[in-house]
């Protein structure tokens, strides 16, 4: 009885798409975003408020948990959801981003990369093969392909051999990783912000039948216009019946461009990050919890949020707990900035739903023009 | 409509003592445990989990709150349990013993005491009249005396100079201390190890008509034997009409030799200090759960706990969390730590109801003996 893997598109506005992935793990209302758990933990919160958010799905890190505490190890505990409490879908990354952007003394070849680790200096081997393996370890209801993440700036020639090689990891990649019913993986496309590579990608993806498409090397420093320019290059040529990721990103205002050129999925670390450092996505904006004027303001962060942070507490207290480093200010801005991402998602569902979605972006642009600061 | 504070003796057995507060704020089923909120948070909780173990009252530190936010500010947001969220009752310290402990360049004089705060560096002064008054614009529902807390080790000549300071700025802060209904502040005996020392320092308390008596001044060095000695010291002479505080202790071994010689109420920072640093409390002992001996285990902390941790976590993934520095490492085992304390407190209020607490005792004893290792 255990439920194909799926994807249904619900309703479209433009190129935006309200749409449900089905997976064994469960459904996924999308446009979704997925917030990062990185170690086997969304950090600083419970995984039971993560879903209480609306979240239905979430990212587990391949670098970081293969290497600690291993994939043998999640798998010998019974999986990834398992060991960190989240019966809901979980997609897992191939591990090649973080390796290149953390790991060292890595050498990457046709075959694959190598690398040691940056927690313990063990060595380690990376090729399509071996990410497929130890994302089935983890027991990923979304695997995704290994690729490289080319750098920014790169010239054209160079992202051509670099998506190129991405393209042959992605055929290593879907030859390698096991079916199961309700399981999927996802291709990546690269190259870079050249139009004609993307085309390129995208198509040379197609005949290797993933469940979905990932946009990858994008949010790498390429900057907003850029990177939607390179999103509108790709939307004709993506197969319309598969779920869209954009990898890493992003901003409110990224998501809402990205939605509204067509992408189901999104992922990044930044509510949970900011939930740390002390930033606050608002309706207004972001705004900064550690600054003084909020010392006296017994005002929530945003008076229209359902979370405990803005149900219970006051800016001055949010603010009193992110200068005393004490954790509970970062549970609770993690909490609203996870929150308020979810509301996020959820207001373009209803918005594309609605045939509203320009309304629903202009809207929101109006409130960031507003701004935070209220006379009081 | 505003109950009185009051204390109700329920039940005996030896010198134990089955009770119940009644504060403006709810009551409290002694012996308690109260969990420490320094700085207007229980560390790496939500209020709603500390209550959720049975937590009824929790200590706020007033040299920590008047230097930040201060009280005034707290005052001025509606008072500390409506700032923290914390709808129960809540006692406050006198910042007596953290002024000594933590301040800078600090002055005791006969009027009380000057210093820099170790933030900031701002100057502050702190008598038993600014104290009431600080803890008034705090809204503690149990105000503590300012007192001196002896060093140890100390002469006795010292411990009795130290002791009278501490009755003389009691009797001063029970003049200033402001009288509202459901309110109750409390004086502290000193006397260091010295049994006539804390004999004359409890007589000298009784005519200031005080609603509690602490006991300060012990879990500073002396020792689990010598500071049950002074326990035994003290119980002839203490009011039995009245809630007897045992400040900053203790281990599970001290609470439970603590509550045999009539002690009401108990405050440490050892079950969150502990969460954060990977010991949990069992009923089989202390466990360090960064141990190696975890990392392939699929069993809760304690099999029997309740708690969320050990309902839906292995030792595996909390040793993981542990060693990865995630946040939820922390969150998680200091719930477990409250939880435990909690449950031990209620343990403990059953065996005293049912004139088993020999054997309650004994049966700890026991399972601390037994040891967490067991064959696999």
């Amino acid at each position: 009885m255990t439920t194909p893997f799926s994807f249904d598109v619900l309703a479209t506005d433009g190129a935006a798409r309200r749409g449900r992935i089905h997976t064994a793990h469960g459904t996924i209302e999308t446009p979704a975003f997925m917030p990062v758990g990185t170690a086997a933990t969304v950090k600083a919160m419970m995984p039971e408020s993560v879903r209480s958010t609306g979240a239905e799905i979430i990212l587990g890190n391949t670098y970081h948990l293969m290497i600690r505490p291993s994939a043998q190890r999640i798998h010998d505990l019974g999986g990834l959801h398992r060991f960190m409490n989240w019966p809901g879908p979980i997609l897992t990354d191939s591990g090649g981003y973080q390796v290149m952007s953390l790991a060292d003394l890595r050498k990457l070849t046709e075959d694959g990369v190598t690398f040691r680790s940056h927690i313990d200096g063990s060595k380690h081997r990376l090729t399509p093969e071996d990410s497929m393996d130890i994302q089935r370890l983890l027991d990923a209801t979304i695997t995704m392909a290994l690729d490289e993440c080319t750098p920014y700036p790169i010239d054209k020639a160079g992202a051509h051999n670099s998506m190129q090689l991405s393209m042959r990891w992605a055929k290593r990649s879907r030859d390698a990783w096991v079916e199961r019913p309700g399981y999927g993986v996802y291709g990546i496309a690269q190259g870079s912000v050249f139009a004609d590579l993307r085309e390129e990608s995208i198509k040379a993806l197609a005949p290797m039948d993933f469940h979905g498409i990932a946009i990858g090397g994008l949010a790498v420093g390429e900057g907003r216009d850029l990177m939607f320019d390179t999103l509108d290059a790709c939307e004709p040529f993506l197969p319309a019946e598969k779920p869209r990721y954009l990898m890493g990103v992003g901003k409110p205002l990224d998501l809402i461009g990205g939605v509204k050129r067509g992408i189901d999925q999104f992922d990044c670390v930044l509510p949970t990050r900011s939930g740390r450092t002390g930033q606050a996505f608002t309706w207004r904006g972001p705004i900064n919890m550690r600054n003084a004027r909020h010392k006296d303001d017994p005002r929530p962060i945003d008076e229209s949020c359902s979370c405990p942070a803005c149900r219970n507490y006051s800016r001055a207290y949010i603010r009193h707990l992110h200068r005393a480093d004490e954790m509970l200010g970062a549970m609770l801005l993690t909490w609203h900035n996870i929150q308020h991402y979810q509301d996020l998602m959820a207001r373009m569902r209803s918005a594309i739903e609605a045939g509203a979605f320009a309304d629903f972006e202009a809207g929101v642009l109006a409130g960031y023009a507003q701004g935070d600061i209220d006379p009081r």
